[in-house]
């Protein structure tokens, strides 16, 4: 593990200003995030119905009526607090504000006497509170509500809603480690809760209270089926004998591959990294080092999109990476980039930092509709409209962003992470700063005042200034050069940087003693990669992806006509990169190259030789197909 | 359609002599056919209890018990003694006769006094008869019943099952049509049924009740429905507003693609053609024409397997035919070839007789294992032994055959099919003798007691010598010449025929007043042909099959070792034909090629590119495939 400490950067610290993210951030501020809240309280026609803002005003003992949605419909609310925080650190809005204190106002009203907090409990079943840790999601909306509550005390200050969760907090460490009864969280979350808190406040009781959590998972695989045998009654889709689903089937410190349901899977790495980090617990890294290699070498789609079985939405096996069938959950790649993030503060490396940009600009992006008004849940990489969505095995993967789910797990989480992109983008130690993403803005770290400058991801040309510096002068900015580039000129105050360059792990490290006002610009060439895909992936043997800096493309019936499968990528052909289009889905960089059409004239089996055609094909980036309606997509086009 | 009228040749007039199908008649009549009787009587352990005997005797009062099985279990007896009577046909066995006429006198003992015949419903719900026509298969197992009761009156002479099921025909006559009740089959096959009475006896009353059920279907499209809300109990699976999933979406004359149940919709097709051609119906067989068309260039497996989709073991849409999922139930393959017979039948071509012979040497046969002791339901076309038969959307692709099912409905329907071959091999008119396949042995046809000796699927020479003539000496034997023949030559009494070869329709007609020992010899060449599919169907793209003869091959793990789909058929290496192995699985003749195979060493996505060695390849037959122990399968291989 790493002997430096490593910080995150808090979100006040950074103010994003970038081409590409901040319009984004400005969809999740001004249209996201309020269709959001009248969904929640809904006031949205047309859409799944949600009523997770009535179910606390009933807990709350301020409206009548029935509790309505998943058991886990308190999450959504808490999602969107969270996000609502993060919104106001970009954005303060006193309206917003006063609505959010007025809904903590109630979430603490629907808090019990005990600190217990949850409504459908507490409005439908209050006599089988906890008893039901499998499938009933008491402790995932609670990690969901002490994440909103960490965020909403950092950014505004205000501490209702985390007195509350800590009150929740105190209730739960009584009801499982106070009184010794066993269980752990059917659904990982609230040990990244807990960590949150922990990390707002320092008060080492919830950071004891998440170790718990993750310590006793899988010491007893039979935990869930024993729970069910002696509940006596159900709630339960998933077998609890199915201990992969959950990763209960080995202490966690055991397990070296990603099973499962994927984003339980990877919050839960995400938690178990934030306290190896914490408590320097070696054996815990190993086991977050083991499932993230199994993950990116083994079982990740090109876009940074895991889980690619619907059943369990779940890792499956090596290899197994079909494209039309892809479940691939936004919230799972998510997840990805927390784990990433967790990995990166504990030991700088673009192994971790690169897929963090790809599920980020890919597999996350390719979620929300870019007006910000409608989600997917699935991200495949192929869709051919007259079977996805309606045909068995494919009818989870929708071609359209549908408005909202009875699920709705996915359309907050991207809101929340959107809004918080700004801790993603640095981190800091004692004497070095370092930057992960090349996202524009200005950020106020403590060992300087730095403005990063870029065309971002259309063009290789980072710029960082030095306002001012901080806490000292000399110290170390250590950029990241993700593993895509193959060449790259680093100019400090315009001047070639002639030193030996200290590269370790994909960053570059610039020892300096700066001044105010020091420019140190990374300049790379930005060429379309043709990707393949190791062989033991039986779905995309005689096929290329394109990329172009963290951008994968995909190419779309609107561009290329139909039957787009027919379609040939030419090896050695030329790909043009087309200037960047601010008025074609929101601004991109097209790619424009000559394939071929091999087609038949007739028949369904033949000897005979394909008629082939030379056409002009167009690939858009994936983060933005599905936004010319119902079209064909595709990711692995064949290769000529 | 056809103005001569063509007869089909009753089994008695047939005797197979056929190095490739006799011993697999033999496998039939002295394994599959005993160890099926002992499964249907519980003698066998370790595989689904069958309980169909005993449903029988419970409901003859000779037994106590209960109705346990599908509610369908009759037709396997059904299904069983059609089989008997047709091995009788082949091989005398004055034992197995005894059983059955046994069988069948517990069987008539079964039927209740006003005719009715069906166990479940004698047994387990007497009040509740013809109340679910949707989902409980009475007109089903009346149907199988129906076709086993005229085998066995053909075969053996014997009609006290005929006599049961004439009385069966009565009853439902009178509860249909006399009482004027709406109804038809949730499952189509009573129509079969009839139909093959009707033939059997020349009653036209089985012919006129047929036509009911065929004229009734689809004219009210929302019967099931009905029935369903009127009855107020379940037995359903299949939601009865699905109703493309029994063909009722539209008059049968209306309909023009093949939908839903591929089973029902080609047991439906074959009744149709028959029903067409005895009363001339135009409308009827321009519905079949269409349906056969849209089967057999839009919806059908290289290998004849139908029906794409697990989700109600039904077609889909034009073109989705994915190999690895593929359902291609066996029993669909061989109703395509009820279906081939028929039309056939109408109208001597081989565009029918092509498929015919296709779907039984791949799709039909594929479902057997060669010791004839297990069998295959769904017959896919690439097997991944560590996610078929495992992972959702693949757990009904089974990797290897089991011995028997809760379903049982292939292995008998396999058995009784391989038992009446000689049904398929030759039709008759007035004035020509049609020959189909080329399977050997001596018929006594009625214009000539003609024999056929070759060697196929394995090589092209076919010998027919007549041995005597019948009703004329003058009359016109016409021969199959399939599709896939590019060049042949007929030698006519060992001197090349050489007067302008009249070839209607595939197939080559030749005229003579033909003496005692004249022969007829068919060559042509049977190279390897590369097959391709048509660019619509999304799965093949860049693959290639291999086809000799009609034999489609396949390529496993035991000969290629693992991950074959890394390997390559080279498009401009000569593929090797091996000799006829007799001692590899059952006799064939391999395919040896130069392949390449193209090979990742590390990682998931790069730029670099593949390794790749050349590996020499080995080809099998796809109906053989399967049998040598877990492996890995794919019959379309990528192509370099």
């Amino acid at each position: 593990m790493s002997k430096e400490v490593i910080k995150e950067i808090e979100l006040n610290q950074v103010k994003i200003a970038d081409e590409f993210w901040s319009k984004r951030q400005t969809l999740i501020t001004d249209t996201v995030i309020p269709y959001q809240e009248r969904i929640l309280d809904d006031q949205v026609e047309g859409v799944e119905k949600s009523h997770a803002f009535a179910n606390f005003r009933i807990a709350a003992g301020l409206e009548d009526g029935e509790f309505y949605g998943m058991v886990f419909q308190d999450s959504d609310v808490a999602k969107w607090l969270e996000a609502v925080a993060y919104s106001l650190s970009i954005k303060p809005n006193v309206d917003l504000e006063n609505r959010a204190d007025e809904i903590i106002e109630i979430i603490a009203k629907a808090q019990q006497p005990d600190g217990y907090l949850n409504t459908y409990f507490t409005i439908k079943e209050p006599d089988k509170r906890w008893t039901n840790l499998h499938a009933c999601h008491e402790l995932y909306c609670a990690g969901h509500m002490m994440e909103a509550a960490a965020a909403y005390f950092k950014v505004t200050g205000k501490d209702q809603l985390l007195s509350v969760m800590e009150r929740m907090s105190g209730h739960i460490e009584k009801h499982f480690i106070t009184a010794q009864r066993e269980g752990i969280p059917g659904h990982q979350e609230i040990e990244i809760g807990l960590m949150k808190m922990y990390h707002a406040t320092g008060k080492e009781k919830f950071f004891n209270l998440a170790k718990h959590f993750i310590d006793e998972r899988g010491n007893n695989p039979d935990y869930f089926l024993r729970e069910d045998q002696n509940r006596g009654w159900k709630h339960d889709i998933m077998d609890p004998r199915n201990t992969k689903y959950n990763q209960s089937f080995a202490p966690v410190r055991e397990q070296k591959t990603a099973e499962g349901h994927s984003v339980r899977a990877v919050y839960m790495y995400t938690a178990m990294a934030d306290i190896a980090s914490v408590n320097n617990d070696k054996e815990l890294y190993e086991a977050c080092k083991a499932v993230w290699n199994n993950i990116v070498s083994k079982r990740m789609y090109i876009t940074g999109g895991i889980g690619s079985n619907v059943e369990g939405e779940a890792f499956t096996i090596d290899y197994d990476l079909p494209n039309d069938s892809a479940y691939t959950e936004t919230c799972a790649s998510i997840g990805l980039i927390f784990f990433a993030k967790r990995m990166l503060d504990i030991h700088p490396s673009n192994k971790y930092a690169d897929i963090m940009e790809l599920a980020l600009y890919n597999g996350v992006l390719s979620g929300m509709q870019l007006d910000g008004k409608r989600f997917f849940y699935c991200n495949p990489l192929e869709v051919n409209p007259e079977i996805s969505g309606k045909l068995f095995g494919y009818k989870h993967v929708l071609p359209e962003r549908p408005g909202w789910y009875q699920c709705a797990c996915c359309p907050p989480n991207v809101a929340r992470l959107l809004t918080s992109l700004g801790q993603y983008i640095w981190s800091e130690s004692v004497d070095t700063i370092y930057s992960h993403l090349y996202i524009g803005g200005t950020s106020k770290l403590e060992l300087a005042t730095i403005t990063l400058a870029s065309q971002y991801p259309w063009k290789g040309d980072i710029t960082y200034t030095i306002n001012s510096s901080g806490t000292k002068s000399e110290f170390t900015l250590a950029i990241r050069i993700p593993s895509y580039v193959k060449e790259f000129k680093i100019l400090l105050n315009h001047l070639e940087y002639s030193e030996r360059l200290d590269i370790r792990d994909g960053y570059c490290y610039i020892h300096q003693n700066w001044g105010e006002g020091d420019t140190v610009q990374l300049l790379f060439d930005m060429p379309v990669r043709r990707m393949h895909t190791n062989t033991l992936v039986r779905n995309n043997i005689g096929c290329v992806a394109l990329m172009r800096g963290p951008i994968v493309y995909c190419f779309e019936g609107n561009d290329n006509g139909n039957n787009i499968q027919e379609l040939h990528v030419k090896r050695d052909e030329k790909i043009i990169i087309g200037n960047y289009d601010p008025e074609l889905l929101g601004g991109i960089v097209p790619l424009k190259m000559k394939g071929i059409r091999i087609y038949a004239n007739d028949g369904l089996y033949f000897e005979e030789d394909f008629s082939k055609k030379e056409e002009m094909l167009t690939a858009i980036p994936y983060y933005a197909w599905g936004n010319r309606g119902l079209t064909q997509m595709r990711v692995w086009m064949h290769e000529d």
